[in-house]
């Protein structure tokens, strides 16, 4: 073999198979780790899966689904494309519960997670010329998914002193005659607040005269602790055309079973023209395992904002009010040799063991995103160490 | 909303949701379908799903292994891209035990079926002016993979004359600079074919003068009841690097549960430079599960064949040693109001429910691709109701 032969697909090892991509959250926290391994027991606050923690486990009732879904062997021949129908009509009679019509199994299409709903609905929407209006921040596998279908990305700013509304005016001026799609994710990641139905009701009239359709990302739906009640963006369908994004992932705790869903939203058939575990988990679920995790989101998120409160160079504008995420504004200027943000999160996991993700990898450069869905004793540490990093890391006054 | 703006994404449920591609194995076997409902009970000789039918229902170990994993709450999580360690390192053992070397966990990437496998390795190859080699027939979902990702096709005969074997002469002529990869798939589908070890070694020999990556598609791996044993592609991987494409789906009749693999045989390294369920269902599965399956597609591919043999309008030129399929040769001629093969599967679904693939989804016009992975007597019934159709629709001598 042939030097120039073995150079023809070392593209193949070097582009897809093994290595993470270091523009992606994922990339980012895997830096983060490595600087932090070795040191004392890490702590995670950037990333969004409780399932980890045993004070987070499914509940009993999903678990008895799916393991007699898998004695009955009537689940392991290939399922149609879509779902299997008593899964989509599950989700679809769900998700009805909070809307003013009806979802019909037709609208709802399975998918192996909220990534993979992006995927799809990302390369549907891409053609030449098109543009899609991303939120700043936002989860930048949406960006990730536009580049590569060479879809156009324009960002409008998510407002901070608006409790992190959209800037409706900023929308306007960005949109024009090839913008296919506005994205909105509520409860929000990285912000962890929380539309109210005012703000939605303005996103779906905005999106109604610009002529785009709405894609709402709610994973984290049902997953709010705060004064404002999640309401889903489906409930303006007749608005707007609407896609949802959801999934099993985020408010069962079961990221790793993969199952998401889209879901159209779309009563006045503008887009259309045209019994496995699922239906126990979404319909037997009982009150009570939703309650318990909203109580302990309830108070790792005080702990979290208390916390941040009594520390001088990070200030929360908001008070989280769903989802798992906080985004702290960091003040550089008090901090005696750091950079930016990657330079607080990397001397952070090297000196404390704790893991923040840099606000850059969600599109705010100098701010932080905290998770705060963990064991409460392990996130009081967590804050401890970031506090005592801070101050050690304070200018002299 | 205005006319205009409705069709602006009216494209969004026509492009991507809704429509199965006409294309597509799946959208002609769902036209057949369509033709036969309302008649007697539909015999489906189209699909290469066996999990379906009580008699080949998958081993008690490897549901065992689900429920207890499932039961342990350790794999709610999300797991990291490449698959967890255990699984991987399982797959590795599993495999090395055919190959002369060592595979390493490292050398295992896991992926939700084989269908992604595709996915991700065209993406992987794609560049501007590459092309790849195929086989005709093949599985047509590589073809699709290529046309999204601009990769060009260039395709390569199988021989029925030589027991479907790879047509090395025409794969020498259509290769040049800008060949990226050859795929076999091995046991054959559609052909039920099974190379042998001296075949392989010539396509590695091949393969390695023109400096193309070898993509192995194994799904069928150990699915053989013929003269030629199964032998890996790795096996070469010396002389030419090797990705294999496998699954749990066909030799544990799992489809369903969506379990697939990616793996680098390359031990001299020329693309590298650079515990949960799997293994107790690799590790632990008895020998009599994979013998009684064995057992039950030599049955039922003697019954297929034999009963060809004795339909004037079809001939099989080849008997079958492997997968679930067998390729036939329809003699249009010989019959009176039959077009062609497409022809043939319509009013074949229409007229006897029997549902059987027209050669052209798999690239050979006027043959038909059967599926014998069923319960005998169905099998023996539904090759009854093709000879009589054949009967009534022969030219009168």
């Amino acid at each position: 073999m042939e030097n120039g032969e073995s150079k023809r697909w070392g593209f193949v090892a070097n582009q897809g198979l093994n290595v993470a991509s270091t523009f992606s959250i994922r990339g980012t926290l895997k830096m983060l780790m490595d600087a932090a391994a070795g040191q004392r027991s890490i702590i995670h606050l950037g990333q969004g899966d409780p399932s980890v923690f045993p004070c987070f486990r499914t509940s009993q009732i999903a678990e008895d689904a799916v393991a007699d879904a898998l004695r009955s062997a009537k689940f392991n021949s290939y399922a149609p494309p879509l779902g299997i129908l008593p899964a989509r009509r599950a989700i679809a009679e769900y998700l009805s519960n909070d809307l003013p019509y009806k979802l019909s199994p037709d609208d709802v299409f399975l998918t192996p997670g909220c990534k993979q709903s992006i995927d799809v609905v990302v390369s549907v929407l891409a053609r030449p010329g098109a543009n899609v209006l991303l939120p700043r921040p936002g989860f930048p596998h949406y960006e990730a998914c536009a580049a590569l279908n060479h879809l156009e990305v324009r960002h409008f700013d998510l407002l901070p002193e608006k409790g992190w509304e959209v800037d409706l005016d900023a929308v306007e001026a960005l949109a024009d005659e090839n913008s296919v799609a506005l994205v909105i994710v509520n409860p929000g990641n990285p912000c962890g607040n929380v539309f109210n139905y005012q703000h939605l009701e303005k996103i779906a009239e905005t999106a109604r005269r610009l002529g785009i359709l709405v894609i709402a990302d709610e994973v984290y739906g049902h997953l709010t602790f705060g004064s404002n009640p999640f309401v889903p963006m489906g409930v303006f369908g007749s608005t707007i055309p609407v896609l949802t994004f959801g999934s099993l992932s985020k408010r069962w705790m079961v990221p790793g079973w993969r199952l998401g869903w889209i879901v159209t939203s779309d009563p006045n058939g503008i887009l259309k023209k045209t019994k496995g575990a699922v239906p126990r988990i979404l319909g037997n679920t009982k009150d009570d395992f939703f309650k318990k995790i909203i109580d302990m989101f309830t108070q790792a998120s005080e702990i979290c904002y208390e916390s941040i409160k009594s520390i001088d160079c990070i200030t929360c504008p908001v008070k989280p009010e769903g989802s798992m995420f906080i985004m702290v504004k960091l003040n550089i200027s008090l901090l005696e040799d750091i950079k930016d943000d990657t330079d607080f999160c990397l001397k952070l996991a090297k000196e404390e063991s704790v893991i923040v993700l840099p606000g850059i990898s969600v599109g705010l450069k100098n701010w932080l995103r905290i998770t705060f869905a963990m064991e409460l004793s392990s996130l009081k540490d967590a804050m401890e160490r970031v506090r005592s990093f801070c101050q050690r890391h304070a200018k002299q006054q």
